[in-house]
Order: C-alpha cells, then structure tokens, then sequence
C-alpha cells in the first residue's frame, strides 16, 4: 500500500491563504475551507460516517455539496456520486448495487430518494459535531469515488476510482498544460461527473481555486474568460458553441485552457473557436479513465484538428486488431464496483482497457475518435446509451420492437429518436409518459417514429445508420 | 511492483521536435537524443551490459555523459555514479562496495580507474552497435542510479535512488515551482551529483530542455539569464555569490527560479539577490532525498528569508525530541546499497528518515535549518551552532568565507574555533570584539585561523572534518 499524506491536510499547510472556492462571488481560502470541512465531517460523523463506508451524495454545483465531497473524504468514506437527473428507479438501482450504508442529498431533490433512508443535508447541518477522526493519510490504492456508468447494454456499472487514479490524472494533466501562479479553474460541469470531480482533486494537488458554478450560464463564464481570473475551463461541445454564440471581444491573455471533453467536436465549431483566438484543446477520456487521458498539447491544437491528441504521461495507448482504442497507465479504474465479470470483461489478457471506441492512431501519434461506441448518444454532454431507452420502451404493452438513434440538433448536439413497431396505433403522448416514470428527461426520446418492421441485416441485427438517415 | 512506461521513449512520443538538450550551443530534439542514446545503448550492450547489473561511471558534464546516463537506464542497468574530484582510492572503494560489474570513464580519468577493469567512453564509441533489448517499462521500485555520499564520518555509503524516488521529486518540484511553455534548465552542477542528475531526470519527465554546462562560467551562465532561454537554474551559494560578482543588468523576465541548495545562505547573499530582482528560491535536501525535498515558494521567497520552506508535495517532516529534521515521503531512497545496518540505522521506529540536520519549524510551518548535527558544538552542556557564529562574522567587512568547527577542550568538552578567509592581515582581537557585541561569550570562538580558501567537496559544500583534523 502505498500511503501520501491527506491532500487537503497538506494542501493546507503548504498554502492556507491561497484561494481554494470561489462560488457565488465569495472566495474561500485553503484554510477557510478546511476548518468548514472539519466541520461537515464532525456532522457526518454523527450520523456514523466513518473509513471504508460507501456513501452515496446527491448534490449540485453548490459550496454544500462541495464541503461534503471533501468531508467525506476526509473521514476515508467511499464516495458514491449520485447524477441529480436520475429518477428515484435509476437512483435506488445505484444505491442498491453499491450497497451504501449512508445517503445524503441537497434537500430539493428530497423526492429521488423518496422510500429510502436518505438524510438531507439541512439535517446534516443542524447536527452535532463529533469529535470524529479525520485520516492522516490516502492510500493510492483506496478507493475515493465512484461513479455510475450505464453500458451499452445490461445494467449500469459503479466505477471504482482510486486516490492513485485522481492523483495520476492531475500530474498527467498538469505535464501536458503546465501550472503557472495565478491559476484558476471554472468548474461548470456537474461535479458528480469525473469532468468536475476532477477539478476539485486538482485544486488541492496544485493549490488553485475552484470557480464553481451552479449551471452553465454563457454569460457569466464569458465575463470570467475575459476577467483574468479564470485561466482554465473544462467544457463540453455544447457549452463551447454557446459561449461561442455570445462571443464578443478576445478572452483574457490570461485564460489558456479550455479543455474540450464529453465527446467529439465538429470542425467548423473548432476553427471557429481558433478564428476567435480560444486556446481550445481537445480531450477524450472517460469515468473509467478518471477524465481526460488523451489529449492534445496545446501547442498542436491547430495542426491537428479534430484530433483527441496523445495520451498523458504516462498513460499508453493502442489500438486492437478491431479498431477499438486500448489504454494502459495509473489513471484506470481499479474496476466496477462488485461486479467481477464486468472488470474482467473491460480488460483484455494483457492488461489494456477496451474503451469500447473505435480510432485510429496517425504517423505522429495522434488520436483520432471515430465512433463513441457507434451507438452512443451524446446529448449537452451526457452519455446516453439507446441499449437502456429500447429497454425501457420494450416494456410498454404496445410496443413490439423499438430502436433508439441520436439525431443531429442545434441546441444539445445529439438527441434520442425512437422508431418503434408497435401493436396498434397509438398517441406518442402515452410513450412519453411512460419514460417519464423511468428515466431521466434528457434520455427521454424527443421523436417517436412508427415503422411496420425495423431495417435489419441478413442476421437480424438493427441497421441503425439506416435509421439515422 | 507499479511500472510506467519508458519514460524517454514516452517523452519521445509526445513532443520529438522539442530542444532535449543545449550543449556547448548546440541544440538537440528528444527524438535526436534518442537516436543517440539508443546507438550507444547497442555499443554499451556489446560489452555484456544488462538489466539489474550494477555499471559504474565516472563521467563529467557533456554531452557523451549524458548519453551514457540515459543509454544505462534504456538498457535497465544501475547506474553507480562516480564523482570525478574523487581520488583512484576512493573510486576503487565505490566500485567495490558497490559490486559494480562494469565500470566506464571519460577518457581524462584514465588514472582515477588504474587498475581496475574499466571501459574507456572512446572503447565504447567504437564498439559495434548490437541489437540490445531496451526496457518497455520503469518499475517505480527499481534502482535507477546509486550514489555514495561522503558522510562526515565514517564509510561512505551507496545511496539507493529508484525511480519512483526521481519521479514524485520531479513532480514535487512542479507542484512548488510550476510548469510553463518554454521552460528551460540550466545545469552547471555535476550530473554525477543528485543536483544534477534530477534536472536530467525532470527534463525527460516535463519535456523541456536541459542546458548542460561543462563548469560553472560566471559570465556564460549570466549571459543565459539574460537572454530569456533559461528559466531555472539549480545553483549553490559559491555560484549565487558569483554571479551576484559579475551582475550588471536584470536578468530576463523568463527566468524565474535559481534553485539554490548544497547548504545553508548567509542572509546578506539573499538580501542581495533579492535587491537585484534575483528569484532566488532556497531549498534543502540530500542524496537521500532525490534532491530538494523542502523548498520555499517563489512567492514566499522575500517574507521567510533565511528559511528552507516547506516539504514539496506530498512529503512530511517533523523535528525530533533532539531537534533533529525528520523527513517521510516517496521521493525518500529505498535504503543504502549492500548495507542493511546503515539503512536501519538512518530510519526511526515509525519509517522517519533523520536527516541528521538540525532544525525547526517556525509556526508557519517553516523550515530553518541550524546544521548537521554532527556539526553541533557541544560547550560545558550548551548547544552551539556553528552557523549562527558564522553568520555574525561574515557580517564582518574583512571576512570573505568562514567555517565554524569544534575543538576538543579538557574543560568543556569542546569549544569552537574559525576558520577564516580574509580579504586583508588581521588583528583576531578585533574579530573577538566583534563577536563580543553580538553573541554570548560561550559561542565566542577561542581561536582564529586564517586560510587562502576552505576545503570544499565537489558540491562546494565545506568539509567541516577536514577543518577539525
């Protein structure tokens, strides 16, 4: 077991006076923040928190759920990051399958976990204090968080992220972009996502402040990119295009990053971003890979457009006899949460991890994403898999055979589309409440397409690019 | 067993057309430098040289050194590095503690290896290249390089550096100092030395280029300062003080770190540097430390003069019950080579290494080390250190460099005595008056000496023993 002393703890001793949050305008300190964080912990303390338990977190972007985040790490719990778009079916799966023995969730969300032992935070805040006992140190090897993936097919997975991944992944990062005084990340990305969480784990390794925002909102994070305060920012491909709609006059010299993940890019809104002189630099990575593990030096951004780059240090990189993109390096899940076969399965005999995404690598090394899964649906950022909407569609009496694709939209980048046979003719309406009692809006299909049978090859499997056209 | 990929090949990978090395005005790529470190990887392999092997060099700052440097660590061999101030009976000592199977010189050392089975750099230059397996991988908890220290006493001793011990100081250092675009490292101190292997070490892991010096120029190493390409320098306060001699104008805005270890600074030096816009940063560490272990932030430098700073990220440190500096951490050596006793010996219960300095933390959390506790004079059961009587007499106009020691004395047990180098003849009454209006009449020295310069070892540390014999 290989031991480092507990981050914020040093975090704080080499820097307490340096800026850690910035949220709704009001800067916190490293120290601030600490003695805040002590504070929470004693609370969750006396609610029977303590090491090695798994405890599952419904929050939001808020200095609430930030402080538990840091709280509970901080009483060596396991983090269980519960997504707030989940409905109550999805969020029990999760719990379940995770088997938490504590929840805690931002009191408006009091009915996702309706019939659970779930506790609010306003409860946790009116608590005592404990005099609990904080850990001295994080093994690389523990486990900090974990994060829910759904599959393409089957049921969702809990990834197991260690202390090792989160920490491997700031210095691989921090190797590719630099660290300079001055720093600063904006954090509008959910920070139950890795794309977030990931900037909370940076902040205390490097010593720079979060700038949380609570949603995405184009015109406060332009007033922050112009400002100097923010000098990196972490953005999917529909944020990148709404900042870009509001663009009026060149960031700040200071801002240097905007790190582009959540799936692929279109080129015209990347050379958009270069003709306005954004420092836009492409990533690709997963909850599995503890965020970003391939991405483009800065300096390439404009040589190689529309490629995710190259792999961080040290993380490896190949690609299989069938196209798909292998990974290797510290950064790699330690596996999905009590569920042997699925880690198993996601590795191959010699170690690598099967993204399941198909590239191909070029002559100088660079990556280039072909397909996220061919099926996957990317909508304002979020995974959607089609495999778990048809499961739920199938479910309806009426339906016969459904196929869910992602259609091109404006607004999120991906929508889902269903095309279904069904039994008798039926109101699109019924469908649409029928998915609304089981996921979560933004996989909700916006069209329902009724077809007499499903395109299909000689093997009966779904054509789904015919589909999509 | 944690492995990483070969990291020069990984940097290779990542940025071949960035400068790896700036040798006597010649710049070179990663990619050039790895073509070159793999033809001399295959002539060093036709002379039997393989992974685990023990392989001593005796070598100096250039470029075929530095080939030789990166050529062993391709090749997975452990790499003994010898100091070429040192006389053929130490060599032979090295060597034979060490049970190296090999050993190569640079051609001028021929008589330092007399005797010995050595390998001359110009045999292995025109030795054939075989088609020798290079190592896929670096075990963090493999030996990368060994070097003995001196000890004030007693035998020196093998220090076992892995590369996990090189990797967590390389990226401590980041974490303190940063990373920007276009950094560069100047290195005008021995690379058989841990002050100058680490600026090795950290290039290949940043990607940034190493400008390697053969001797420390005043005027050469000024003129880099000035001209914007160097960003950081790892000096010694000999090499401080003369360039602070030669200095004219501001040194470029670029350069933004003289890294300055190798032992203690007399406050007057850094007062100077400091009036002169000099970003001086202090530091202290050892062999056994892969380098500087504690290090005062750049933005600290001006508040904590006199102050080694803080323990990089992650490492730990305390003071003993006796004053002693304790230090935990991964960049700390995995023990001292062939001798279990000493290795046991440098460890308290709980896996602390005792620095052997003697020191303490100011309630900010700050290191200021008072000396080698070896060094301590102890007079009629009162402490005395030898820096602090030092630090009175440089004030002194007269007094160019002075070293402070202890003499046995049959009343008190010891008393200390100066070694001085004085610009001009001088009455000793006169330094005693000026000691007399400063510090107590115990730490008073009984006895002045005047020399024409201290005994200094190759790291221009003042070898205290030799001043007490």
């Amino acid at each position: 077991m290989m031991e480092l002393t507990n981050w914020l703890e040093k975090r704080v001793r080499l820097s307490p006076g340096k800026t850690a949050l910035v949220f709704q305008d009001k800067q916190e300190t490293f120290l601030e923040l600490y003695e805040a964080v002590q504070e929470v912990a004693g609370k969750l303390a006396s609610f029977g928190v303590r090491a090695e338990m798994y405890v599952a977190l419904l929050g939001r972007n808020d200095r609430e759920t930030f402080l538990m985040i840091h709280a509970l790490q901080q009483l060596g719990a396991r983090t269980v990051f519960l997504n707030n778009r989940l409905t109550a079916t999805e969020i029990l799966f999760q719990t379940r399958d995770a088997q938490v023995e504590r929840c805690f969730y931002v009191d408006g969300f009091a009915e996702k976990v309706n019939g659970m032992l779930a506790i609010s935070f306003t409860s946790v805040m009116e608590a005592p204090i404990l005099d609990a006992p904080l850990v001295s140190h994080f093994a690389m090897e523990d486990v900090a968080s974990i994060m829910y993936t759904s599959g393409t097919t089957g049921q969702p997975k809990g990834v197991m992220q260690t202390f090792g991944n989160h920490w491997w992944s700031a210095t691989g990062s921090m190797l590719n972009l630099g660290l300079q005084a001055g720093d600063g990340w904006l954090c509008a990305v959910p920070i139950f996502h890795i794309s977030g969480l990931s900037i909370l784990m940076r902040s205390v390794i490097y010593g720079i402040p979060v700038y949380l925002e609570e949603h995405f909102d184009e015109i406060r994070v332009d007033a922050f990119l112009r400002s100097g305060e923010v000098t990196m920012i972490s953005v999917v491909t529909t944020m990148a295009q709404r900042l870009l709609d509001v663009f009026t006059t060149r960031y700040h010299p200071n801002f240097r990053c905007m790190l582009l993940g959540g799936g692929p890019a279109n080129k015209s809104m990347l050379e958009a971003c270069f003709e306005k002189g954004i420092p836009l630099v492409q990533s690709f990575g997963m909850t599995e890979t503890a965020s970003q593990i391939v991405t483009l030096p800065p300096e390439e951004a404009l040589l190689k457009i529309g490629s995710a780059g190259k792999p961080l240090f040290p993380a490896e990189i190949k690609i299989s006899a069938h196209g798909e993109i292998l990974l290797k390096g510290p950064s790699i899940m330690a596996g999905y949460l009590h569920n042997e076969s699925a880690t198993k399965a996601s590795f191959d005999g010699d170690d690598w991890f099967q993204t399941g995404d198909v590239g191909y690598l070029d002559e100088d090394g660079f990556l280039f994403v072909l397909d996220r899964r061919s099926d996957l649906i990317i909508s304002g950022g979020e995974n959607i898999y089609p495999t778990e909407i048809e499961h739920v569609l199938i479910a309806h009496p009426n339906v016969l055979e459904v196929a869910v694709v992602g259609a091109t939209d404006e607004k999120w980048g991906e929508v889902p589309v269903a095309f279904i046979v069904a039994k008798e003719a039926m109101d699109t309406a019924l469908l649409y409440e029928f998915c609304q009692q089981k996921i979560a809006k933004f996989k909700i299909p916006r069209q329902f397409h009724f077809l007499d049978s499903l395109p299909r090859t000689a093997s009966q499997k779904i054509q789904r690019h015919r589909l999509k056209r």
